[in-house]
């Protein structure tokens, strides 16, 4: 996608991606409450399932703190399956949970590979929720056992599984796309769920994406890599990069199998791949803890992509522009001030600035604009900034949303 | 100070600071109201002013984004001086206005030195405020005259002053220490202005310094960036660095001059300046907008102090810890994920984490602390956080405030 594209775009139709239909060939979803969770009545653990042996790859948390199932699942994932699955509990992140915490997530696996008569290293793990409390055994056990009784009486339900992976999140959030190639119908899946702790490197909190295409390991991890670059890694909540940040991509080959994939086919699955991972980053920033609304920050004539990209995050990062954006309150001179502190060369006396399409910084000075017709502007769901800085042919993007008193308010008591 | 003074740090007597006598010799304060600030009846335009020639040195914003009043003061300390004085307008930033911008703020001084009898070459200027907005050139010659006014008038106030530079402030700032040497009693004096958009390099928002020891300017200078390395350059408010920071040090010989310091004097002159300076940096980020208690961020045992000071930076600008700081919630995970996404390698299974005396976390888990004791440390003015790499023998420290919904409300509709 272009910048025209990328400004234009509104995501899928996430009610579409819900319904069971949606998920490609040869995946079932399941999910139920265990007792992890301290939220009454909140499903809490899920299973993503090939009913045939799928290749995977995995984008994980950048932060020196990883999490256990976050080493468990990277070590894994240097081996070559083939993979069955991806168990995922949310209200207890197993981090800093130390040896206990890494037996925690071996042992679940164990014992989910038993219920399902599956070698247990075919099986990946991820959890969200929060650091420093150990998994409660009991309930984990309860979990995994009842989610190996759904699979076998084939109790699939994509509501219940996306649901359980939810922390904060107010809604869930999937999407699909589907591509043809010789003849055939390929779709690619995923869901994520987000709301805080969500920053580039890599942004995504926990996502599962599925395809029923079937391509080698390194296609796969190469086609992730690039598409979540420009989705996950452009989306800030509040600049906040989590311990347990997992994104998983199994392709079960359900509908075809490639062992050499040809380029059209790669570029088909790379385009369909990159608008699901947008869309739920897109979701994602709309729902942003507290948030009531999003801002798309575009970076263009700049002189490298990573430059642009860095400014666009520094901006999409700000307090400053994430409380006036709260406010529907124009004030571009923090855009302006965020951007000259981002550590990027630029020249501020050739820089323009919009909000929407109207000018309101250029060369140095504020334009004559209309301020009403731009708060106007500011109120929408969906609000776009452009900066062309006018030195080079590069550009790049980020989304955030605003930062609200409710961001505070769920944030104040979290552990308490 | 070591890191045992720094923690048990409380800042000075501020209301004994604001006092007349306070002042070192030969200095007098102006402040009164001309009408930039849109707040009714709020004092807007103050002067800082040295009844002999001093010399003076300056540090300002690193933002690539410089207002005009800074770029002008940059060019002016170029020079050797002497100084007479420095003009602060508060309510417009005089940032983002180009040609007309600059013609102001030297216009402005212009006119002080005519009103003065003074070449406007010894005077300096800044202003802080909504950045893109001009100056309104009445309100603002009617400030400058009434000040020359003021001064012929001998109506010197401490108060006027330090509350002309005041924005979002609650309460005015100001720090004096004193040292003797030689048979004389030298002061050190400053007052400054804070509360958003604060952040390193260099973090001050606006400060005037003023000191009657009389030293040469390369030792002014030097020992004014060590300080600010040591005060302003820890403290952050909301990881914003403003278009106008500008920290600005007279020092007019009024008690005696020392063409060639003896090395005894500098450092009796350091300690006193980096006593004002860390007191001041302690009551921005306590005085930080809608926050209700700071935060002490010391990092220990790392291999070089720089990589201490971006660990500690990066603690006291999440959003994450600012909020549960707020709500006293003792959430020690999310100070290990904003180390652990720093971008400086440590260990985590060799670090320990306290709050307080209470050690929460050791060699990659959890300790069992009790819960309850942890919060009570937590709702304390001061909250002191230490991390220890182990790893190393360097350490440093960042000062923060939480992260409220007042901030937020402030902050998004500063313009409108």
């Amino acid at each position: 996608m272009d910048v025209e594209a990328l400004s234009a775009f509104q995501g899928g139709d996430v009610s579409e991606a819900l319904r069971e239909n949606a998920l490609p060939a040869g995946f079932g979803l399941y999910g139920r409450r265990c007792g992890i969770s301290s939220v009454e009545g909140k499903k809490d653990i899920a299973l993503f399932y090939s009913f045939r042996p799928a290749r995977a790859a995995g984008v994980f948390t950048t932060n020196l703190v990883k999490a256990a199932p976050v080493r468990l699942c990277q070590k894994r994932l240097k081996g070559k399956g083939p993979f069955r699955g991806v168990l995922i509990n949310s209200g207890c992140a197993n981090a800093c949970t130390g040896a206990r915490g890494m037996k925690d997530a071996e042992d679940s696996l164990k014992l989910l590979g038993k219920g399902l008569d599956l070698d247990a290293d075919q099986l990946l793990v991820a959890s969200t929720g929060v650091i420093g409390r150990f998994l409660p055994r009991e309930a984990l056990e309860a979990g995994v056992k009842g989610l190996a009784e759904d699979v076998a009486a084939n109790l699939v339900s994509v509501d219940n599984a996306v649901r359980s992976v939810m922390t904060t999140d107010t809604r869930p959030k999937a999407a699909r796309a589907r591509f043809e190639f010789g003849g055939n119908t390929f779709t690619v899946w995923g869901c994520a769920k987000g709301a805080g702790m969500i920053h580039p490197n890599m942004a995504t909190m926990l996502s599962v994406v599925l395809t029923d295409a079937g391509l080698p390991q390194k296609e796969l991890h190469d086609s992730l890599r690039w598409a979540v670059d420009r989705s996950f890694n452009r989306v800030t909540v509040d600049g906040d990069t989590s311990t347990n940040d997992s994104l998983f991509l199994l392709a079960n080959g359900a509908v075809k199998e490639f062992s050499k994939p040809p380029k059209k086919l790669l570029d088909l699955f790379r385009s369909a791949l990159h608008a699901v991972c947008l869309s739920l980053s897109v979701q994602i920033a709309a729902d942003g803890e507290g948030a009531t609304r999003t801002a798309w920050i575009f970076v263009k004539g700049a002189k490298t992509e990573a430059a642009a990209s860095k400014l666009a995050s520094t901006v999409a990062t700000s307090p400053l522009f994430k409380t006036a954006l709260n406010g529907a309150d124009p004030n571009w001179g923090r855009v302006l001030a965020a951007l000259g502190r981002a550590g990027v060369p630029f020249d501020p006396d050739k820089t323009e600035l919009r909000f929407g399409d109207v000018v309101v910084y250029d060369r140095g000075m504020k334009t004559d604009y209309d301020e009403k017709a731009l708060h106007g502007l500011l109120t929408k769901e969906k609000v776009v900034v452009r900066a062309d800085l006018r030195a080079g042919e590069a550009w790049s993007f980020a989304v955030t949303c605003d930062f609200s008193k409710e961001y505070v308010a769920i944030n104040a008591d979290y552990t308490t």
